[in-house]
């Protein structure tokens, strides 16, 4: 197809997409599952030859002066494409979500209601730099019936180009539509504004990315956005606590990785537990050279404790994803403070409570407005594959249809099926 | 409140609702339905009361000279509001929908994984002339654990507010907040442009009313909105299919009312049926008045009927909702061809398959993209209250969150939950 004129081009790739959803809805299960399989065997078979055409995408990051670490994320090494070829064998042995018949009942006029799992039909998905994305998104796609257009980086279009040959190749085996999975070939950023306004083609986009490119995206989109902003996630340790089991938690959820964004980014700590958990936990934070940025209780605490790097908490502080070794730190008087600050200040996004009190562990699952709440755990657990999803496309930090990790299940829609006798409304 | 300054009134709304969706989302089942309780008591003491500023708005709109419809639409007869008082009962006596937890799953990590249901928040109800309808949301939005703000037609204003009064009176007496349900108290068509423009407010619109004002909404909202466009609904009568039967359904699904979304405006019929089945449902038709378009095929085939109305089908009638005594009428070849025409035609609301033929009836299930799709029974059953909702807050013909009939479930959320005992992420 041509790319010359870019709203044609895109109109044409949105009928093909329209077309392969409706012959993708009615797949069975064993050729989806067969493209998968497909799928991770060529991605095995072609590791070499995918490897070459990433070096291209690696040597131009690298003339451009992209930072080694935005490097680091294009590559395709053996490693990465091992993973998302387990990743497609993984999908291919789950159930099929479609199909699925839940809660049919008898009503008193003699019809059975109940509702039946279906498509969403297209999605457009928009993502930065890493080309693994291109074999989630499609692997997902297919097992979940739907068909897709794919935008990916431009600094990644080589290696794009050449996973999804592979991933065209899978669906013709299989005898699926090859145009199930569309790439956008051009890196003509005007493409992203046709992807993300045409309601007659795409269904719904899906893009992953800095909060600035989804704010934009969601502000232009004439369609709905599955959107992940901002995961400025909370730890708070109450009142009654295992301090023991609180340390290693709240040490985990904070250090284990600083830049995904289910790490904690705010400690909260109930003014009982303040004054044994908040120095422990600062030589930890200390040891590892985690700045905390505190409130002046907190503060005041923390300030006997050797190598802290400590600073004042601003009002901005509370409202931050610093995705970096930095932490917010607020000693509160009560559990409703706590609920309260973290409804105010926090992202909707995870938040856990550390308790040994079931009341306020009960409280604090409901009150909390966010997509994860937690109990005695980390807040690292919010992912599709811990939460046994299978695979995420990515985390909604909206309340409106899929919330928190999205799976296979937030790619479909329940449809109403009404099974009668012949009954007739009186 | 001062309505003099709208955008400064609207925001005031808003932050009152958001503070009140606080409340609500913590409130007991109990005080949640003693307020629906105390509603329905309200409205049945209040009958003389609620007709008298009733007869206000009768008044100046037979005084503005509104078709007689119209007005009868306006009316709050006791029967009318002893089905509203009765609504509330029966809400107040459903299971309360929020704090359901649900599919929670050990996890290889020793995490266990589910989900829990909560309100979405704050919902705007903008709404056309019936009054009813400001009972039938605000006793949704009380059960449902939201706040909400209401706005009717201005034909209805006076109405409105006394049966508001009546709903805040209701809450007050079962300890919820009074702002919990708001209703715009001025008629100036600026609240509207407000009210579906504060994200930080509102988190989501439901427009009830004709389809252009509903896509003017849904193109200008700023949060995502539960649409209901139109209801091209289709009755297809197989090749394989017990005739008798398919004449009553038939009959209903266009006949009973013409007005609801959920009457069948086009007729398939399979040409193996066409010759039995079309000219009795044609004399049928044209007893009651019921003009035919139709494409060559019916047209022949019924142009022996004594007294049919006929005209020949344009590509438009194929689309058009008509909500009058009037049907399309179309002969197929195959389920094939039946599906693909409704898939292309029909607005996705609520298509029927009338066969005796199980595959047929299955594939039709699977493939006709609608919000409802039925075997062997009347479009007519499309419906909240039929389908056992309790109650219906619209009917969305989107795939995005609600599909279908929205009763309490749609204005809710499934908020993740992470039960653990100091478990880490590796």
């Amino acid at each position: 197809m041509s790319t010359h004129d870019i709203p044609a081009y895109m109109a044409q790739l949105g009928q093909a997409a329209r077309a392969a959803a409706t012959a993708m809805a009615r797949a069975g299960t064993r050729a989806k599952n067969d493209t998968l399989l497909a799928l991770a065997r060529l991605l095995r078979e072609q590791t070499q030859a995918l490897q070459a055409d990433n070096a291209r995408d690696i040597a131009a990051a690298e003339a451009a002066g992209l930072a080694a670490p935005m490097v680091d994320r294009l590559r395709l090494t053996p490693k990465v494409l091992a993973t998302v070829a387990e990743g497609c064998e993984q999908l291919a042995a789950m159930p099929d979500p479609i199909g699925e018949i839940t809660g049919v009942k008898r009503r008193p006029t003699g019809i059975s209601v109940g509702q039946m799992r279906v498509p969403l039909g297209v999605f457009g998905m928009i993502y930065e730099s890493r080309p693994n994305v291109t074999i989630e998104a499609a692997s997902l796609a297919i097992k979940s019936g739907n068909a897709c257009i794919l935008r990916g980086g431009s600094e990644a279009i080589h290696s794009n180009l050449a996973l999804w040959k592979l991933v065209q190749q899978a669906l013709t085996e299989a005898g699926l539509p090859a145009t199930a999975v569309q790439l956008v070939e051009t890196t003509d950023r005007a493409a992203v504004g046709h992807l993300i306004a045409m309601p007659e083609f795409v269904d719904v986009i899906i893009p992953r990315g800095g909060k600035g490119l989804i704010e934009r995206i969601s502000a232009e989109a004439k369609v709905p956005v599955i959107k992940h902003l901002d995961g400025n996630c909370h730890t708070y340790v109450d009142a009654e606590v295992d301090i023991a089991q609180a340390l290693v938690v709240t040490d985990n959820a904070k250090t284990q990785k600083y830049s995904p964004c289910n790490a904690t980014e705010s400690l909260l700590v109930h003014e009982k537990s303040a004054a044994t958990f908040l120095p422990q936990i600062g030589a930890i934070f200390a040891a590892k050279g985690v700045e905390m940025r505190c409130d002046p209780a907190a503060r005041a605490i923390l300030s006997d404790v050797p190598g802290a790097k400590l600073a004042e908490a601003s009002e901005e502080d509370w409202a931050t994803e610093y995705l970096a070794p930095i932490i917010s730190v607020k000693v509160v008087a009560s559990l409703d403070e706590a609920i309260d600050h973290i409804n105010r200040y926090g992202s909707h996004h995870t938040d856990a409570i550390l308790t040994t009190n079931h009341p306020n562990a009960m409280r604090f699952l409901r009150e909390v407005d966010s997509a994860s709440v937690m109990v005695n755990a980390s807040t690292r657990f919010a992912d599709g594959f811990e939460y046994g999803l299978g695979a995420e496309i990515g985390i909604s930090t909206d309340k409106f249809h899929a919330r928190g990790p999205v799976g296979l299940e937030g790619l479909t829609s329940m449809k109403w099926i009404v099974l009668g006798q012949g009954e007739t409304r009186a």
